[in-house]
């Protein structure tokens, strides 16, 4: 069976437990593209439910959502947390090149991980500035050549946008899908490749099930907008 | 005696452990206006550590640099991690006001923590984006109202600047000075409140010697300025 593209955003426990979660991880580890890990479950679960969250998905990516944004040094130091257990880290991109993801890219070449910047946001303050600059943004972005961006969901525009501006290459991961209001499907009709979904996976009493259900409005999504 | 108007920079044991972190915040305590602990800090050493942390420093403010950057939501959340053990939480201005810091400044009016803002950072890459959105990043630092902003060492003249858009009642905590590049001193005189200061005191054989040493430099250079 074919991953969905989903990307399942553990963002800490909530309802259930750190186990919980590292479950909702194995559980889904074939069924959808991998999941994205935030700052509440690296400082509530700790380094050893990440390590262990690591051990069990067998094919799903493991992205540390750590939206880094400090000087080079800091980030490098973070990531040095956490790079055993994970594919991938976010990093803010409006942070700059110059001292700050200049290292940051460097350093995670040479530990074989992948970069994913942050393009836009998907609240609505994400206009007042991100939005605004997205040409430098872009700009930054090129530099930094990571191995993908986040562009949101709630704003097919932007994402389409930012589609134009890096290329087929770059992969677009777009959150707000669910209860941020994005539908299913619409950011990858703008041009995402996956779309990042949390509280309606994680918060559902059958996560699978939830997963099942989305990746069908997705694809039936897809059958209406490449018609 | 006076605390000087140093802030410790405590990012994560590179030398000594987190024991002997928690040792230089207890030892500085009075010496010192207060400590900014990191992500790399929270991390690596535990919530555990920042409660130890709490325990003894009498007289200094504890502020959790989180660097915050992500939807109101989840900053609420890491904030909440966090919010018995320090004073403050340092977040970004970036991220824009609307479901963003408009969440994050309510809930801390709340929790009676004090909320500071990044206006510009003393990487040289704060110019691509920080500085070239100065004014809109005012903008938002006023709807947010914070006890404080965070400006670089490295760039007094924006300094100025951010103390002339705010005024005499937000504080200003400078970063940069030190290892980074600029002298004891220069940020004060350009207007900061406080110097952030992090290896030249934390990696030191003598930590209370350095801050002693650092003080007078600030001391001379305001003495310089203020002529």
């Amino acid at each position: 069976m074919k991953a969905s593209p989903i990307i399942v955003a553990i963002d800490g426990p909530v309802l259930g437990s750190c186990q919980g979660l590292v479950k909702i991880m194995t559980d889904l580890g074939d069924e959808v593209v991998g999941f994205k890990v935030g700052i509440p479950f690296i400082i509530q679960c700790g380094l050893e439910s990440l390590a262990a969250a690591r051990s069990r998905i067998r094919n799903g990516l493991l992205i540390a959502d750590l939206k880094l944004a400090d000087i080079g040094d800091i980030m490098v130091r973070v990531v040095s947390l956490v790079k055993d257990y994970v594919d991938a880290v976010i990093a803010h991109s409006f942070v700059g090149y110059k001292g700050a993801l200049d290292k940051v890219s460097e350093k995670l070449k040479e530990w074989n991980i992948k970069l994913i910047l942050v393009a836009s946001m998907s609240h609505e303050g994400s206009r007042e500035l991100y939005d605004r600059n997205l040409d430098s943004i872009m700009d930054v972005v090129k530099k930094a050549n990571p191995w993908g961006v986040v562009a949101p969901a709630t704003r097919p525009d932007i994402i389409s946008l930012v589609r134009n501006a890096l290329g087929a290459d770059v992969k677009i991961l777009a959150p707000g899908v669910g209860t941020q209001g994005a539908r299913p499907g619409d950011a990858i009709c703008a041009g995402a490749d996956y779309e990042i979904i949390g509280r309606s996976i994680t918060e559902s009493p059958d996560p699978k099930k939830a997963v099942e259900l989305i990746a069908l409005e997705q694809e039936e999504a897809l059958m209406r907008c490449r018609r």
